[in-house]
């Protein structure tokens, strides 16, 4: 195998990694990750369609919705962290099999929107109808027995399972050596519990009308920071059989950048336009959503001013006039200005900890990528 | 290590399987085999509630929600039959890390209940609130933001998805050498598709209206038998690293129980007594649940008898009257014969597989042990 220079390649096709003559340009992989992590995803359901088909054609029906509903979408942030994190941590053999490893991190990330879709009940995502939204139409349009918003819920909720069950699956079945698979357990384990505590304080924190900044702040923390950016740095970094600091610098920087993605992903909420985020104008305050944002508003002294703002959370019928205004209010309260400020802070704090002069020695390019990612994740318009 | 004989020590504690000096009493221990699954389910998830209370205290309480239910209940018999498909194929050694690996299949199982009856809205399962009807409640009494039923849904999704995930966690963590989980893998992955497969068709024939005796066998191959016998004792026996003869004879068993095993429960939702079942008389008519006494039913050429059993189906409301009406039109139409019939075959031919001339050869006490198995499935009164 060559390794090193323009254009390496490096282990072999997602079919079968290790047997066939199909080989990865890692070059033209890392020059679009988010297309490979698709590829594996595409390659590995269909692969587990023959499964479903076993048992029968309309759960393979069901489970080809799911397999439209993981490969339309996203970023692939998650992947693509975990491959970096490999990267830093010296990873370069085995490619193919790393890459479909961390891709089972879009798995969870399958059942975790299913499943959250239907918490919110949100009708559309990526400008789709959700799963249950589908699945309730398409049981209205047959004039089937029973309620159609309990039947597409019923089909979500098995969907977004057998999404989990085959994430660990893919994990598994990526042909991962056994130690590479013990190292990376760990961390996959602390990353399902804690986004699912994140989801759990963020509905349960919406129901008690908990607005404290700090809860704000423990929910994106373990809902986004961890699940999204922390914990795939950190699983990749295991894979590749990372030494402590370089663990300890990857999820420090995951950490912080995971908090200031979510906190650019509040402002996003709220002053995002529609044309790019693809989502209504200011639709977390539409949602309600306790977000710093609104925390640091609920605190702030000026209470006619804060009260803008707060008249417009929770109203399912919010008119642009409305949003304008919270959003000139939010300005003037000086929160969007403290937002910013945490946002350009955090995302020093994360490149210091990958570039700063305390840094461990990371592989390259993975400090120069880690810093792309920095500024993608903190300074999009989406 | 001393084996065979009575009072046999094998293994050690459930706390640390190899470095303790705690040992089980291998006849204590299949003496009583679900208080055994228990006590490894009580010291797993009190380990995970530490990494629980990292996230957050109210998550804590949340999960703690998710242990009551799952030691609660139950029969244990899926980590029963896996113990025994284990032993039947030879297993011996390492009994505490083993029993371990299968007490796993009650945390899939806890996922599967808990995501049932919010599917089915059960507000009760063996006399107690249902997951999601308890935090509906909850809700409810603390005068809550939002929509009780919406919030007890949202809570229950979630910790199906915890009590799922960990099930992984669980099975990896028991200790199993690395061979044996590869072995395992396939089994597991295997039963878990087909267990969410038979779900999805029970959700989806119910709308479809589908009601061939056909369909409603295929239900129970997939979600009952399959997933409490077949599988289970496919993966006791996987572990323990079985021929393939002998994995085909377990297998042709567990399919055959499984399938008699759900024809008794059918009987037992229409014939059951409240006082043993802990279940309102007749209350599989009450949901209109589509069981081979319905398929048959529906296909029989009385119509007149068969109207008596098609007018209680799905009527919340139904009265003791209506369901002694349907339990006579049910035995006069000569359907309850016809599913007693069955299971006595299904019965027999699985006890023939494990049992008769052609078997092959199981290590006792698996063979005794089975037939017990299958009696205390088929002849039940809950």
């Amino acid at each position: 195998m060559t390794v090193g220079g323009a254009s390496t390649t490096v282990g072999s096709g997602p079919a079968d990694p290790f047997h066939t003559d199909g080989r990865y340009d890692l070059d033209a992989l890392e020059g679009d990750l988010p297309a490979a992590v698709t590829a594996e995803l595409a390659d590995y359901l269909a692969g587990r369609r023959m499964d479903v088909l076993d048992v029968a054609e309309e759960f393979a029906e069901a489970t080809d919705d799911l397999t439209r509903f993981v490969l339309a979408g996203g970023k692939r942030l998650r992947p693509t962290f975990a491959w970096w994190g490999w990267r830093a941590a010296g990873g370069l053999d085995h490619a193919a099999t790393v890459l479909r490893a961390v891709s089972a991190l879009e798995l969870i990330q399958g059942c975790a929107l299913v499943h959250d879709d239907l918490i919110d009940d949100s009708d559309t995502r990526r400008g789709e109808p959700t799963v249950h939204a589908r699945w309730s139409s398409r049981h209205a349009g047959a004039a089937w027995a029973g309620d159609p918003t309990r039947f597409g819920a019923a089909v979500a909720i098995l969907l977004g399972d057998v999404a989990l069950a085959w994430a660990d699956d893919m994990l598994h079945d990526a042909g991962l050596d056994r130690a590479a698979i013990a190292r990376a357990r760990p961390v996959w384990q602390a990353m399902r519990t804690e986004v699912l505590g994140g989801q759990f304080l963020d509905v349960a924190g919406h129901a008690s009308s908990d607005s404290r900044p700090e809860t704000a702040l423990r929910i994106s923390r373990y809902k986004t920071a961890a699940y999204t950016i922390e914990r795939p740095l950190h699983l990749g970094a295991a894979i590749a059989g990372a030494d402590d600091a370089t663990v300890q610098a990857l999820r420090h920087y995951g950490r912080d950048l995971g908090i200031a993605f979510q906190l650019r992903d509040d402002l996003l909420g709220v002053f995002g336009d529609p044309a790019v985020t693809g989502k209504p104008a200011g639709d977390d305050l539409r949602e309600g959503k306790l977000t710093l944002l609104v925390a640091l508003t609920r605190r702030h002294p000026d209470r006619e001013t804060a009260a803008v703002v707060e008249r417009t959370l929770g109203k399912p019928d919010l008119g642009t006039d409305d949003v304008a205004a919270a959003r000139e209010a939010l300005k003037a309260l000086g929160v969007v200005d403290d937002v910013e400020q945490r946002i350009a802070e955090l995302t020093a704090s994360a490149l210091d900890a990958v570039r700063g002069p305390d840094a461990p020695v990371l592989a390259p390019p993975a400090p120069e990528r880690l810093a792309d990612l920095a500024v993608a994740a903190t300074r999009r318009a989406r």
